[in-house]
């Protein structure tokens, strides 16, 4: 028996639209998605070891009961699956399973399997349908959104994918109760993020509420509800990232150069909490270069260790990277122009702006500050 | 010093537009090309040995002229470039140069190049411009116009890849002079499809004035600039093949499985023969089937031959392909709905329409008569 959804956001894409649909046991709205696509669609489901562990079995069964045909692709869980040879595997084992055009991917995991399976769906005959079944708190909130799929390259972090939409988001609130505390954490990171960007009474309220939210009361589908709602409204004003959706890496370039010096190492640190101290560190440099006051830094940097965030470099276990390291990481980041660095700086909590024309002398002075932190 | 542009075809895809220049010597504005993209664009230049050695030093030399800074890959001439490891080296190939997202990637080849490179464009960075630059008249007439780009995979043909527009093709008749005999006549079956498919007309110039075209006379301007205009209506009608864009694989069904058959060995069968067999057996497969005339078979018949193109599965040297194999390679065409087998048939010359509910059995049954001829 299907539950009701709850919640429902629209992202705007002209002919590419779709639908979030948001609620405890949403999973089971599956089979009319399936078949909205077309009538007989078949699907293989792209899914890591954890999450099938956890609840491939029900999504199955929910497949069987409306007899729609599925296969089953397993790649190992974490971020060494975002690679060249699995991004193969995926592809040739959906091409193996002689599925057609108008038949169906779903990406049932956090990021790092929507990554790979939306960038295997856009490459397979030119692209399949896909639906995205974010089980993890980052991915419900950010990743399953917007379309940006892709794998990394021994060269950066998302250096290889596609801009590829998926035909409908199903988030289901009853599967983040597997999440382990830390991961779920990690994806508060991105919720907080939206509040950092532009919008301050989202950030106030998590303040008040963030209690709630990690108890998974009433205030965790509201989080994830206004945090869809931003990042769609981001991305339909900007689908490729010609501008303000850039906003959306908030704390992202210091990120990935933390994720890249502990080689995607997730014992050391994972996605979100690079991203929690990314941010921290956007403030700090905002601050350094007069733009963010004081009181704002610590205000982010008090919020994110209440809920358990790591907020300096010092709090990644292991050796400390050097500024050299972290530059030629940041260096090769997406993000930039001309050798000038881009970086989402700000203004205050909910003022976060592009600056394109940030000299890598500034960044690596600031760092090295940060270093004897 | 260059030559005026002699020919302009206009691709009408809204915000993916983009033109096609036709004429002798326009290679010569690619600078121009370049520079409109970004100011300061820098390009990496995917080629093939062959073009390489012919064309290489002469394309570099207009870039250096003007200041704009290059970098070459260069990979294997034929077919089996088109590979997993061939694309994930070009990829990260182009990923060493550092170039930006608005740099661009010059596809500088034939179809293989012309596919791999913008398949390899299409994802890095989440996409990169580029520029076709088709060197053979396959690619001149075909593959370069449209957006579809690609890579083999085990389980078939074209099977990987995404559609992906162009920003400029520049098409410079000059670099015909170079093919061989045996290419040229490849690329030639493309040209005679656009009669068949739906210009009638075209076809009896055709027959009237392959001589000219095959001497570099006037009359080859005039059947590039008629295909890619052909190509362009039919691609702006219908950029992702949902429908009569699929009339562009007339003769391709049959032509990609005698291509599987041989293993894309260039030796026995390179892709316009395929097509030249393929574009005679949908004719008498039309035939069999009450809907074309056996004179309009025969015209297509001797037009092919007339120009040297094989015409029967018998003329593929080597052994002979059984009717099984073939019927493997045809399930696995991306043409497939529900077990039912989509062909393109012909009621005449310029008369060819979809049908989709061709029962294999049909088609195994004709292919078995073909084979004793």
């Amino acid at each position: 028996m299907s539950m009701a959804v709850k919640d429902l956001v629209n992202v705007n894409l002209g002919d590419r639209s779709y639908a979030i649909k948001i609620g405890k046991g949403v999973l089971s709205h599956i089979a009319e998605t399936v078949k909205s696509v077309s009538a007989d669609a078949r699907c293989v489901i792209v899914t890591d070891t954890n999450v099938n562990v956890a609840h491939g079995d029900s999504l199955r069964g929910i497949l069987d009961e409306q007899q729609i045909q599925h296969f089953t692709i397993e790649v190992e869980s974490g971020e060494k699956s975002k690679s060249w040879s699995v991004f193969q595997l995926v592809v040739d084992d959906i091409l193996a399973t002689k599925l057609e055009r108008n038949d169906l991917v779903i990406a049932f995991g956090g990021g790092v399997v929507g990554d790979l399976a939306g960038f295997a769906a856009s490459v397979v005959r030119r692209g399949m349908r896909f639906i995205q079944i974010p089980t993890s708190l980052l991915a419900q909130v950010d990743s399953s959104v917007g379309g940006k799929t892709g794998i990394n390259s021994s060269h950066g972090k998302n250096l290889v994918g596609a801009f590829y939409q998926p035909a409908e988001v199903l988030i289901d609130l009853d599967v983040l109760k597997t999440l382990s505390p830390r991961e779920f954490r990690a994806g508060y990171a991105e919720v907080a993020k939206y509040g950092l960007i532009k919008y301050p009474d989202f950030f106030s309220w998590l303040e008040q509420n963030y209690g709630d939210v990690f108890s998974h009361g009433g205030a965790l589908a509201t989080a994830i509800r206004t945090s869809c709602e931003a990042k769609a409204e981001i991305v339909a004003a900007d689908e490729t990232e010609a501008g303000q959706r850039a906003l959306l890496n908030l704390g992202h370039t210091f990120g990935h150069a933390l994720e890249g010096y502990t080689a995607y190492d997730g014992t050391r640190l994972v996605h979100g909490e690079g991203v929690a101290i990314g941010m921290v560190l956007a403030h700090r440099f905002s601050n350094r270069l007069n733009h963010c006051s004081m009181d704002d830094v610590s205000r982010v940097e008090a919020h994110l260790k209440a809920v358990g965030l790591p907020t300096n470099i010092s709090d990644i276990p292991g050796e400390q990277p050097g500024v050299e390291t972290l530059m030629s990481f940041i260096a090769q980041d997406k993000k930039v122009k001309r050798g000038a660095l881009t970086f989402i700086l700000t203004k205050g909590i909910g003022k976060s702006y592009i600056a394109d024309d940030i000299p890598p002398s500034e960044v690596s002075g600031f760092l090295t500050e940060q270093m004897t932190k």
